[in-house]
């Protein structure tokens, strides 16, 4: 979808100890409200066509903007789409403008909880086998573990379109690049990436994920095996050791997924009164307060960072009717 | 609001008539979700600031994408806003994500009817002088005619900036431009734009208003005098006569203002579901149906066009919780 557009990037604040904060918008890409989501989806499409199937199996909960777009992508090309939908933490099932989304463009929504995704997973593609389907786990296989390297793709190969935009707009490379993370495999792909482009003089940005979810260890683990794999299904391209040598994640502003927070309320209306920037409770709100917090704890100053802005405008308008 | 961004300018796809559709994506403009409305409401806030001015009176609906963005930048900025509301003609006010966004900005929102305007406007202006404030009223005086020249600036420079993309991303000057057109102040922008370009080889793009509301005759009156105004406020850059000549306005789609049609929802879901393009129901998704008609019924083929997508993101979601 239009993958050769560029999304805005332009200097947005002064935050914590006068760092310069810079915002790359990808929450602008033209395709179903955007956000790096789009960039995935699309290679989960091309991925399902390429195996010759017909019918997309999602999971993700009634926040997901993977979901959202996948939902599009099937409903325009024709294939079918079930999606499987864990309920929150406390066996709840929230109205979402996603999840709204995902209905009115067809998607068969199969609620379930967390636990026993494995069996869930295998009833759903047995039930899309004996309707004559060919079905596709955007997974792989029933422990989540099968189809790692292709969502790694979209940012293996943004992670270039980043460098040369910071070069051409703003001659600069940034000091880091944060952005919010959750299972991982958009910050796998800019540490790939980054393995393939050539910095000149050395100078090369920490790409630093800030968890929404998981503690730290558990996103390295999800991180290492994405890399992994991508590096695997494109031997020589990348030094996964290397890769993985330079992960970072900052999980002390996780809280609960999705869960509110007064601080990051308040931090997601000062962004949108002063600067028109719209963030999200789940993902960007809870990313942009960590970085935040993560420049003043470690006492960073006058350093130019980039907040990618990874996309949920329909998340904005679930907080606004609550 | 970062005025230097251009937005995306994409073949999007074939009409009626083999017609190539291409369309700008205003409505990515990066604050308060976009829309024409960003670049217009700045040239406001500029000029109330230049008359010394610290509390901004509108007057615009509960779904006015305007009021929104001037409530986004008059908290920004510190300065008060009071919105004047009219109710719709069932003298209904309904919910709408716009309002909802205009409450959450610290607009105080002021109901009144359609009728009696001229006094509401008076009242106001007086109360807020009584408050010791300085008001500006965006249209100017009571009967809404004191300040028509301020908003034509946005387009009348952007016009420029459009036929300038056109060339160096398609190699193209489009046959015509088409636009969602309320009171007409985008419109006779980029009318007074075009008499300012110079267009090589003759070829200059019709500027087509597709009425959302009103009929031909008042929206031809709006656009004359909003022309007018800019060029007796800019002297002898602009020829007027000229401009008001190549009016052009297509108001047989126009409905009810903010009316549900059946065919527009319809319009609406195949662009999103094929697309994934948001479009609403008051005035882009109104408007692009307009503009297949217009090529249907007036035989154009083998053109290439240009739609406009003057934006609205909040009013999407009014139609998905609806």
């Amino acid at each position: 979808m239009y993958p050769n557009i560029t999304t805005p990037l332009y200097r947005h604040e002064t935050g914590p100890g006068d760092n310069e904060i810079y915002i790359k918008r990808e929450d602008l890409l033209p395709y179903s409200f955007g956000g790096n989501k789009v960039r995935i989806a699309a290679c989960y499409l091309a991925h399902m066509e390429s195996q010759g199937c017909n019918h997309l199996l999602a999971y993700g909960n009634a926040r997901s903007n993977l979901c959202r777009v996948l939902s599009n992508l099937c409903a325009a090309h024709g294939y079918k789409l079930t999606i499987l939908s864990p309920a929150d933490d406390d066996g709840q099932q929230r109205p979402s403008m996603n999840a709204a989304l995902c209905r009115r463009l067809g998607a068969n929504i199969i609620p379930c909880q967390k636990t026993g995704v494995a069996q869930a997973v295998d009833d759903a593609m047995d039930a899309i086998r004996a309707a004559g389907g060919k079905p596709y786990y955007i997974y792989g296989d029933r422990t989540g573990q099968g189809n790692r390297s292709t969502p790694v793709t979209a940012y293996a190969e943004q992670y270039a379109v980043l460098m040369e935009q910071c070069l051409q707009e703003y001659q600069m490379i940034p000091d880091a690049v944060f952005l919010a993370t959750g299972t991982g495999m958009t910050q796998a792909g800019l540490l790939c990436g980054q393995t393939q482009y050539a910095h000149k003089d050395g100078r090369i940005p920490e790409i630093i994920g800030l968890s929404v979810a998981r503690d730290e260890a558990a996103v390295t683990a999800h991180l290492t095996a994405y890399i992994r794999d991508y590096a695997d299904a494109h031997a020589g391209a990348v030094d996964p050791e290397l890769a993985v040598s330079r992960i970072r994640v900052y999980d002390r502003c996780r809280g609960q997924y999705g869960a509110p927070s007064e601080d990051i309320a308040g931090l997601i209306r000062h962004q949108f009164t002063q600067h028109g920037l719209p963030l999200d409770m789940t993902y960007t709100g809870k990313a942009y307060y960590a970085m935040q917090q993560f420049l003043a704890q470690n006492g960073w100053q006058g350093c130019r960072v980039v907040f990618i802005h990874t996309g949920g405008t329909p998340l904005f308008f679930d907080q606004l009717m609550g």
